[in-house]
């Protein structure tokens, strides 16, 4: 595509840099920014700026957090004894807005991915691992994608926490509630009769 | 939805004021830069930056431009008589990606809408106006949406360009190529059959 001026370009270059925004998209929302008021874009750059230059994560779960302790893992009302280990912080937000878990978290920064590179040193393991044995730790609940690399993050993480004599637990898999059994993939609904449970 | 940190969520909320970028996409994309290296996010904001300060539009057809007037009004090979009138910059790009017309632009910069507030004061009708009067205009091209709205600019255009004599067109609507008359609604269809075009 040619541009009109060297501004958009590279403008619509930094925006398609983004996850999911193709080139025509970045191309939409600037020239969105530039009907509207400087101070929009203004206060947009920023934010993002501000963000990334002041963003802390917590020591203890490495989720982001404003203080150098997390408001979860600062409050006095959650159960100490149980982690609930995920990918990052968007999965933190995620379960936290359920409602129902009511333990800490501890966020990886990742899975361990042969292909992409990237090894179990380069994720939160190891303070993971220190949590679970200088803490009154009693169960550790892996919450990590059921893909191949989430899998093998899973038994990395099941295998080194053995030492601890911690409860290590995973999140059910299954059919989700107001599913059709129709719709769903064949390995869900295999897994879901070998792991069935019994009625309470 | 709570989010961890004021930061955060300031990001998110001036991010989701972009066209179709709900929250829960702007988490995700400002997660994204939060991995990224810091530099990603300055060149970001600094392209957004730099573009919305130092953006010039073409004197001429009120067009984004480098320079005070724009490449396509400065080029020696186009057409100068001919003058297509357009919404936005966005309508410039799509046709001269075409390859297909080597006349001028005018972009009006929006639509008249009464419902919207936006009157043809607002608009650079004037200009136009005063472009077909004073410059060898023989033919404008109106290319404006084919809504409400659309229509109404075009007609009012029509009528303020009728003391200058000069010949005002309309793009064709019509079947686009390529596709399935099943597929089509009865409004284009039906049109595509009272201005049926003779072969040639």
């Amino acid at each position: 595509m040619n541009y009109p001026s060297k501004l958009v370009e590279d403008a619509v270059n930094e925006m398609a840099k983004l996850p999911s925004i193709g080139k025509k998209t970045a191309l939409r929302l600037i020239l969105h920014l530039l009907k509207q008021n400087e101070v929009a874009t203004e206060s947009l750059a920023d934010a993002l700026l501000k963000l990334r230059r002041q963003i802390c994560y917590c020591k203890q779960c490495h989720s982001i957090a404003d203080q150098e302790i997390c408001s979860v893992c600062k409050s006095h009302s959650r159960e100490k004894e149980l982690i609930c280990v995920v990918e990052d912080t968007k999965d933190v937000l995620t379960i936290e807005n359920t409602n129902q878990y009511r333990g800490l978290y501890h966020v990886l920064g990742g899975i361990i991915s042969p292909m992409h590179g990237s090894g179990p040193d380069q994720l939160n393991i190891e303070s993971l691992v220190r949590r679970v044995k200088e803490g009154n730790v009693k169960e550790v609940i892996l919450a990590l994608p059921s893909t191949m690399d989430g899998e093998t993050t899973s038994f990395y993480l099941a295998k080194k926490l053995k030492e601890s004599e911690v409860k290590v637990t995973s999140i059910a898999r299954g059919i989700p509630l107001g599913s059709d059994l129709e719709y769903m993939d064949e390995l869900t609904i295999g897994r879901s009769i070998l792991r069935r449970t019994s009625y309470e």
